[in-house]
């Protein structure tokens, strides 16, 4: 792409004022549509050092209302986001609904700065990563415009060095710059590669001649005009950005799935064994959660379950062997709203251990094809869609190393009866039972369906699915401690 | 303190299972009083290395219903937090209304962290900011339970010695811990003089004797217990949990300020005169913002003013001059439900620059003095709380190394009406005027008695304000870009 384009492009001073004077009052404007309509636009900036990067960005967002747009300036990744999944702090600042997030580099800087940290990461996880990422939010009703400014060799020397010649810009040239022009050729190959392999339906390149700074500018402004018009449009017409195609997706090797109905809740273990077993676990996952936190390996464990099966007893007996400096149990509620302005995974970036640490999630990203769909929240022709993008959300935290278990705490229907009414009875419990979980109890066989398809769709063998038969709270105890410390186990 | 305390108490077996059997069903339920009555409470460990900080946080929090607590863990800075005020870390971490926000080492910690880089900033100078910002807090209703457990010598060495010994634990014991142990006394004088000189009325420290563990945990179980009841009591009577006595507030010298209507709002600038001195100015600035960058000065500029008077015309001539990866104009609406669950001043510390960084803010902290008062949202009462507030926080801001600019963009009553129906006749401009607009010009002479008092009480000589007269938009532009450019110039 890089090769051939023609570097030479020129606007003269006229042709650029008459189209910045038509431009203006549109961008103005498009921007309040956007607003209006809730389009989240992300617009990206990226090309060699001098290109003009930063002058087109600062163009453009004079134009646009402070209360609608960010500006993030992608550096060098700081400690925590080197403890945490690579795409994290870009994911992170994905825009809300109606909003525009502008990026001065983004992902693709940050994939070669880390990258020359040598993170053990190959090229091809990074284009994965990237490629999943942007379609994710593509097909959540993201616009996303990636524009790519280049120059040739000779004007970058020139640029480079009239920074140099000036004393208060002169702070602004790195050795990594004078490096970077030694290697033109080569470097312009691995931009190239980079381009050519993420150059998508859902978020192509645009390949911005840039040589002549103002014809680079007014082709941005006028690209990003004419883009967010065709994208008000369509989204007038109640139609979408982009048509998602099911071979665009990733397919994970899915693990054989028993139904629900298959296992026997009523499996206990006798009180003497119970007090042995459990205090044996716990000492030795006190010592693993050392070791886990020396290693710096990071671990999600997921509950899910009925109403009063005991998820929370559950958490307990493991919290309580661990470092509460090395461990957080995430509670899931119903989204806030700022949470529901964004895709739907987004709110979870938040509860995501660092390497080491501990992250127990009571309820999970997996309520979106359980209570969501009961409830129907969502139409039941996203739902493919939805496991997708779970098991890649779950693929990426594998790949970056995490230990990740699934618990389904499993009560049957007259066991949950009794606990339901236990609660009601016990003045410290009876915050714990609502309205709203006699009601779920009603959609009992909805949920049982949910649930199948959901392991059906979701048992993948990186983070595959343990039925925990919890009818007797102290077996079910035991089952969780002992599948936690035999995960660890086989990691270290 | 700590020199005269008795470190041998002890707790046996028998007396501490009574006493944790009666606490354990409380706590759940203060919790659930907690959450329901909306109050905000912070519970921090503090005390030196192996004092079992963790293990009696570690009990605590199995009792408290995770979806209503965090843990937070201070470690060293990460290369942004160094680069804010050096309390921003901890403040952002406070605890949303009804929720418990616990710290495992607390800003005392992170206070001697800073200290030990070495930033400029003296010992009373923490001291202050920390019972500034504890005493916000409690004047906003938060509940702050400040607990050190403190071990003798032996005690202590015999501890890490345990910890060495152990393969899975031996990495907890770093040189730090052990240069610790030799400056015992030394140390325990320092952290004597701490904790004398932060003990408030309204957040009391709590000395527990820790040498038995047992009667560690359940002293601070049942202090815990004890406080929270207090609190719940004091919030259902409808009492403040601590009186605010105005004599415990900093005082800040105030420069004479002048009424808003002794001002000529009416002053111009020949057309030909502003092409060129913008221009001038504006090619000043770009170099001085490169410098400011360089020098890693943090600037804070803020604009207030009557509606269509001009902030944003003001705003984008600064911004025009500057590098959008060191500005950022930050928006200031109504607050969101999050924010409004939060002290005041709390949804500003996201919008505070970076060292090197300016940031813009379109309206400001001023909206609590300015339209909270006069659309009676909050009672008259506290407004002399309020001016205290704003200037301990701007003087924090201050002493952390900002340049403080604030605006009074002001336009007369005559010139706000042409302007109204001016952006009422141009399509383009219609989205910035609406009914509230018109509402807010009806109060126009109780917004005159607001500015004035805030002018009154906030004029510090560390963060003064600058009417900009601007019923000639020319005029007010070069005005403010005059006292953007000069007093960088001044600072550098």
């Amino acid at each position: 792409m890089l090769k051939e384009l023609d570097l030479n492009q020129k606007m003269n001073k006229q042709a650029y004022k008459t189209l910045m004077d038509e431009l203006k009052p549109q961008l103005v404007l498009l921007q309040q549509e956007v607003k209006r309509l809730g389009i989240p636009v992300v617009i990206l900036f990226e090309g060699p050092r001098a290109a003009g990067k930063v002058t087109a960005l600062a163009e453009l967002i004079l134009h646009f209302d402070p209360r609608g747009f960010r500006v993030h300036s992608t550096r060098e990744p700081e400690p925590t986001d080197l403890r945490m999944p690579w795409l994290w702090r870009f994911a992170k600042k994905a825009p809300a609904r109606g909003s525009i997030t502008l990026f001065d580099n983004s992902w693709y800087f940050g994939m070669r700065l880390e990258q020359s940290k040598k993170r053990g990461r190959n090229y091809p996880g990074y284009i994965r990563d990237i490629n999943a990422f942007e379609r994710q939010l593509a097909d959540d009703g993201c616009l996303i415009l990636k524009y790519f400014l280049f120059i040739s060799k000779k004007e970058q020397k020139k640029r480079l060095g009239r920074l140099a010649a000036s004393k208060a810009t002169r702070w602004q040239v790195t050795t990594q710059d004078i490096d970077y022009l030694k290697n033109y050729k080569r470097n312009r190959e691995l931009m190239d590669g980079v381009l050519q392999s993420t150059d998508t339906q859902w978020a192509p390149w645009h390949v911005i001649p840039a040589t002549c700074k103002r014809y680079a500018r007014a082709a941005v402004m006028q690209s990003v005009a004419g883009e967010l018009k065709r994208a008000i449009a369509t989204k007038e017409a109640k139609e979408k950005l982009f048509e998602s195609v099911p071979a665009q997706r990733t397919v994970f090797r899915l693990l054989p799935a028993r139904g629900i109905e298959t296992y026997d809740l009523g499996l206990t273990v006798a009180d003497e064994e119970y007090r042995r077993e459990k205090k044996k676990l716990q000492t030795r996952l006190r010592d693993l959660h050392s070791m886990l936190y020396s290693k710096k390996v990071p671990m999600i464990l997921c509950f899910e379950g009925n109403d009063a099966a005991g998820k929370g007893g559950n958490i307990k007996r493991i919290a309580r062997a661990l470092d509460p400096r090395g461990y957080a149990v995430i509670p899931t509620g119903a989204p806030s709203p700022g949470e529901l302005s964004h895709q739907y995974l987004w709110r979870f970036l938040h509860g995501l251990p660092r390497t080491g640490h501990i992250s127990i999630f009571d309820r999970t990203w997996y309520g979106r094809v359980l209570v969501e769909r009961v409830e129907g929240l969502i139409p039941e022709s996203i739902l493919p869609r939805s496991y997708d993008e779970i098991n890649e959300f779950e693929y990426m935290l594998h790949k970056w190393g995490a230990v990740i278990l699934k618990f389904w705490v499993a009560a049957s229907k007259d066991e949950q009866l009794l606990r339901f009414e236990a609660r009601q009875a016990a003045p410290e419990k009876q915050w714990k039972i609502t309205e709203e979980d006699w009601r779920n109890r009603e959609k009992w066989d909805a949920y049982q369906t949910a649930i199948n398809d959901m392991f059906r769709h979701t048992n993948t063998d990186f983070a595959p699915w343990t039925v925990v038969e919890s009818n007797s709270k102290q077996y079910a105890r035991l089952k969780t401690l002992r599948a936690v410390t035999e995960a660890i186990e086989q990691t270290l």
